[in-house]
């Protein structure tokens, strides 16, 4: 494929919502716009939806930290514009998206053997390199998902990091088709969790504290729903009660102190529990109990390039559905507090 | 096979070491033999490894405590001597030993899946049902190991519990050969791991906070030790540099505060940390770093009979020696005293 | 549990079609009730599915034979009416199920691994013991199929042999949800196998040379139907089309000469074949393509108790519902001409 | 990196055995030295074994086929010498290799997954691009295997193609630690897959027809050997007796009629036997045995660039030792036709 320009093309500057400082309000700045290198493309930007890590791309709470000033978001959806040098399999007009695993080596002993979400010299999307909470972006071919025809770029958007999330971790719980997974949680992960889950053959048990949470996951297919602030239930007996001696898995969406201990309660011998998020801090485990129970922890993180375009696959054929809101980009730090207050329900996109 | 007695039997009454009060020295009383029923021998013990699980039951540590009084010990071995009624693939004359799954029920689940340590009916060795604290003891034939031939008594009883638990273990952390795994404390398990992990073609880092005992892994093939006592060493460095990023897999046969860290640490990305320990109380557990580098925390316990029949072929082969010192009956109490203060290198025994 | 009797009991005397000569018409004659024996139950049935397995039984086609006179019939469906002794975890009145693998010793590592359709010393229904295809049957009940409750005893009597068969060999094809299976034949396990693939997220090519067979799949949630007598037809391109590049899983459930290779073609690089059917004689296999495309030829036999509970739940749950037509026992010889002329849609079962 | 040129370089032209027409004798002609392209470098050779594919290869025997002129050779080891644009992460001086496998595409659904050898895009070394019977060659530097420090050129030769082949059908087998392992043809491949079964902690039985051949498997570590030339000797039977019911395991390098039933009958129920060549035509599979014993057949061809890193470790490790007899490059044309007569013991590589 050559390297030419879309003629119908785009000005020379674009807006970004910009980290100029970890903890300051996002910017919204003109800024010029990127040349795509080797392997590289520039996206003219439809959709993004805003994950929960953005926030933390933008207070700098993880231990490595993103450089100032960048672009946050990773669940970009636009219309390839422009091919930089080198071979390509997507073309001009092409809709791709950005993910947080933006890149990687290709060469070490994780890329090599198919698990590339280790690869150590990784790039992210929104963090080491610029995201989609622009009008344009750039993405690495070699990495960047398609999108499949027919798909609406802002529902799309979410598979993006969330849905792709949520498919390998429940992969990762190695629950099979006909046995019990616990999803613990139902927002913007867990909603989408129980349609992939229903989708996989797998009987679904929703865990929230919000009624209309367990509602939506019920009208979604989850066989049963436990409400954890129900006064004096107990959550081990209620799963163990309706799945005959507890979960075969269970995925953890949301991590708090509470969140080991009720995993453990919930999981039948010999279960695994994978958690999907990235709190920092130290969580008390009952190792008498995972031993004991023969318990699999597991954490997992995004997917790989496979795991999206399955991800992708599910939700083209209709089987996954994100619940989305729109935003404009100018509304990304009101967005984001609503984040912090836990009041998104699904996911918020920004519609370009 | 048949329900006859043997000959050249045995008296009426026996000498075992009897818990009569959790806590209490065990009292080594006269008590009459027990009468072999169904599926059941009588076994005429020769010698019976002493395990820090025994310990944990005399003194009722555990949520689910056994009925006192009653013997412990779960790695006896001895000579059938009566045969119950039923069908039996032992006869008189034969070695056999108990272990801590002295029974399943064979119907469960687990049981029909290849994972009867997880089987809710289990019968424990020395905890649920009499042990090899005495001069004689019942085994279900079923379920009792069938000592190799050649096999020296003393030196085989600790396979029964120490060798086929890190055995399991090893295999549970998935470790493939050429691949590297760290054995995490070197005393009465680890000891008997490392030999294990060297005959399954894993390359072995030990660590220790005891020079002997870091001495002894490399004398049984450890190609590295790490001396985690060392003043401004960082295990997990460390253990990078050792093995180029980090060990595949973490055994850990000694739970403490900072066991969980260190393993985290020493642990590649993808790696699986596996618990052979059952401490009581909660450990802290980085979360974000389980997530981040994708890893896999499993409890591990005993095994079931085709682990244990593995774990004494490898003995048989000359592939795994426990050292063990011999003790009498009579010496239980101070036994478990040295137990307690962490006295003990290798493995204690009973010779009868 | 105890060994009492039903009152509202039962004759002491029975029908059951037996094989009285190899190759012979099936003889209806009258027979003592048999008398259960230590784990074992007298069943009065109320129907048993006609597997093309029992005309092989009767006509001594393969290389371990039974012993005439027997009586055939492995997917009887009835009632316990008397308790042999021991404990059992069935009692009067419960619906039980007998199956092609009766019963297995339990101890050997074939039983100990969760792989006890392997165990050499098992025992086969109505093969090396007597079968369903008379008023009453034995089944030793650690292994006699529960029957859920809610089921209808004549169109669950196939999930018992052809349920399970086509359920544990769609596992055995490691098709994961949301990729391709083609299922080669649809008779009486095929149509069956549709189901169960389609409740375990796989997606299913149907592959027959009947037109209403391809039909019946596609009525059942084949997503592509492949008929393979079409004139010019190369079924490899068929399937690549419809599969972009292959399929993940086939599953062969009747072997003919063209069936290796057919299944070659239609396999994508590193896929999984499956074969599900006893035919003697030997096939040509292609080394080089199997090589070449790194593809894995299974062979899948039953399944095991974990296996059957399954394949009953997803009966249970209402996601796979065998096509059967009735017969009484008296037709039992003119079924198996029909079995043998190839002239039977879906299963037939005797009612009693 | 840069892309400089070595000093001490070379002149501009080289010799290479190449194939003008298949069939033909190879010719070693004079021919101009390539320039390396993106990712690519030119090694300058100093050691290339001789492999079975390499006649095959020369004399357009399979399918797909090469173009002629075209120089053969797929397990040379050199010196970089010269490195194209783009970045590496070898530099002049590094000695690599080059392999069958010689450059996959990276972005296909088998790159992805860890399964490079499965590519559609592969390009295969001395196949679709010049290999190593020549004084130079090209390498991908992305794919091309480092050679470990301390080797013997000409020693460490067959593990590009030979070592990495045995070693990922050994892995394919399956067969655990402690388990039985059957080679059978103990010639380049077998003799080192003895060595390679041995160091993953594997029991192993050599098969062949030549006393010699067992002679050195014993000497290599094989626990047991079958001659299976000899008179009225049953193989299946031997390998039963040797193991206890059959081997776990069987890696058949020498694919012939009776090799497909001979696998089958040394095989335990439930186990794996790996195709490790590549023969045309058809073998006599059968499929009641296959289904019966429910064994798994599979096709391994060559391995990955992780499966090459760790087949050069155990080289590295002095675990493995491959026989190999030197030759010139002017010998090529005798050396095929050894290969071709069955002459070769062990393997051959040609030193420059």
């Amino acid at each position: 494929m050559t390297t030419t320009q879309s003629r119908s093309a785009h000005n020379d500057v674009m807006k970004a919502a910009t980290v100029t400082d970890f903890g300051a309000a996002l910017d919204i700045q003109e800024t010029s716009l990127p040349e795509p290198g080797r392997h590289q493309a520039l996206v003219k930007l439809i959709a993004s939806g805003v994950c929960h890590t953005d926030v933390h791309a933008a207070d700098g709470d993880w231990p490595v930290k993103p450089q100032p000033p960048f672009v946050p978001g990773h669940e970009g959806v636009g219309t390839v514009v422009k091919l930089g040098p080198g071979e390509h399999d997507v073309k001009l007009g092409d809709m791709v998206g950005n993910a947080w695993l933006w890149s990687a080596c290709g060469t070490c002993e994780y890329c090599r053997t198919g698990r590339e979400t280790m690869c150590e010299s990784a790039e992210y999307g929104g963090y080491t390199v610029n995201g989609s909470f622009g009008e344009y972006m750039l993405v690495d071919t070699r990495y960047a998902p398609k999108i499949p025809a027919g798909a609406q770029p802002v529902e799309v958007a979410p598979i993006l990091c969330a849905g792709v999330t949520v498919y390998k971790g429940l992969k990762n719980t190695e629950v099979k088709p006909g046995q019990w997974v616990v999803i613990s949680g139902i927002g913007g992960l867990g909603h989408v969790a129980v349609q992939y889950a229903v989708a996989m053959g797998m009987r679904v048990i929703a865990l929230d504290i919000r009624q209309e949470a367990l509602q939506l996951a019920k009208s979604l297919g989850a066989e049963a729903v436990v409400d954890a602030s129900e006064e004096g239930l107990n959550v081990g007996e209620a799963v163990a009660q309706i799945t005959g001696g507890g979960a075969h898995g269970v995925l953890v969406t949301a991590v708090h102190n509470a969140a080991f201990g009720q995993a453990i309660d919930m999981a039948r011998r010999g279960a695994v529990i994978v958690f999907n998020g990235l709190p920092p801090g130290d969580f008390p485990a009952p190792i008498f109990d995972i031993v004991f129970k023969q318990l699999t922890i597991r954490g997992s993180l995004v997917g790989t390039r496979q795991d999206m375009d399955e991800a992708l696959d599910f939700y083209a054929r209709g089987l996954v559905k994100p619940i989305v809101s729109e935003c404009q980009l100018e509304d990304i730090n009101d967005v984001f507090r609503h984040l912090v207050d836990g009041k998104v329900d699904g996911r918020i996109a920004i519609k370009y």
